[in-house]
């Protein structure tokens, strides 16, 4: 009889800018982040700060087909924000919580490492695609039981930092688990769910399979931000990650229950 | 006959604003830290940066007895430029030099306690001084052969962040690898050592002993700033450091080698 191993459960999580730009929904998330007993992984985006400072600091943001272009300034701004405020505030609180956390951007460990956005006509400036994650390195601190906390900034390993989208960033690592553990992939945003009318929140649609996603994207039920996102959802299921969910920050409790948010599966 | 296992070496080198403000000497000194072959830590401090980033977006600075006081709108700028942009940057090119880096601040992982300062009549705000440093997880990052790069920026383990200077940080780190290994401190800063003539960089002293530290300051030849630096260099040797050098970071190989700079003994 060949013998397997169980493997351990791995929470992966994402939090945008709804729940980091208000400081008390986060720390009522982070309160429920920490009480989590498996092993996790926490991964944050921006929020507003990074748009505020370049505001402030008279540095005009581009944005080309929705997506932002990082000059040289906004990537120090996004830098500064991201992998400096946000995360070492999210790890001081979470260390207050008794949650050992170490916060670390893709350039720490070598931990993500990426390469320049290439696209035919439009020049994203310091964007990063990711290349690898080093797993081995992953590995070794979550075998310290330490809780990481990775900010959206990863690096070429020729020096120069790149901003990169946390989403991705979330999807990535959790598949980069998927061997040794049974990895929940947690997308927390301004919504309950995924919405059959996004105007109403009595129209959660509780699970989503491959066909219904190809079935509401014909129906423009789910369309502009929601795609990438599903997407993003699908590819980590198709990679060995065992269940992708979707929903509100403030319900993370309920998230991981199941009796909220959407199910990808 | 009792087995004594030689203790490896471990460099601890602090570099402060005429490195960290300058591109150029910045890279060539990270190029000669990447090549030191034995356990290293770098600890960095600020620089030019964030005074410019407080004047740009309006915030004053306060000083009192030429120490900056530390408002929470400072603290947020420290911590952004701090643990964040200089933090990153140093990471991914000592990454680019093929030396595995890894940016902390006092908060990640709990690597360093501090607690608010208390002064019978100054506030300084948000300035920390340390209670702890987290040996063991400090232990296991050295055994994974990664290279620390530590931000001046603490923690008080009620999820504060707080600013702490990066000479005692250095000196602290320092005196906790007493015991496991034979540390050697190294501050670098603007000057090739201490000069018996501030103006005269042909007056190097090239070693400073406890008994004539205070015969030069005595003498005031040592004086402001110095003392608390070379202050922390004796405090260090008499915890078990087993050198402590002071000079130019330009210079950094004949620091090492003991062809430049002031060595405490």
């Amino acid at each position: 009889m060949k013998y397997c191993k169980a493997m351990d459960n791995i929470f992966v999580i994402k939090i945008g800018g709804n729940i980091i730009d208000n400081d008390d929904k986060l720390r009522l998330f982070l309160k429920d982040f920490a009480a989590i007993k498996e092993k996790k992984i926490l991964v944050h985006g921006g929020g507003k700060m990074a748009t505020q400072l370049a505001e402030q600091l008279h540095i005009p943001q581009q944005l080309v087909d929705g997506r932002r272009i990082t000059d040289a300034a906004t990537l120090r701004i996004i830098t500064m924000v991201y992998a400096g405020f946000i995360n070492k505030q999210i790890v001081a609180l979470l260390q207050a919580g008794s949650c050992d956390a170490v916060g670390l951007c893709g350039a720490d460990g070598n931990l993500i490492q990426a390469h320049k956005r290439e696209h035919p006509t439009i020049d994203y400036g310091f964007v990063g695609d990711i290349d690898k994650i080093n797993i081995s390195w992953l590995g070794k601190l979550l075998n310290e039981n330490v809780t990481l906390v990775i900010a959206p900034v990863t690096h070429d390993k020729e020096g120069q930092l790149l901003n990169t989208n946390a989403d991705t960033i979330a999807q990535e690592i959790a598949v980069s688990l998927a061997t040794d553990y049974n990895v929940n992939l947690i997308y927390c945003f301004e919504k309950i769910g995924v919405l059959q009318d996004a105007a109403d929140e009595n129209t959660l649609i509780p699970q989503i399979t491959l066909s219904s996603f190809a079935t509401l994207r014909e129906q423009k039920v789910i369309h502009s931000g929601m795609i990438p996102k599903l997407h993003n959802a699908f590819t980590a299921l198709e990679s060995g990650v065992k269940k992708v969910m979707i929903g509100k920050g403030e319900e993370l409790d309920q998230l991981i229950s199941g009796t909220s948010g959407t199910t990808m599966l």
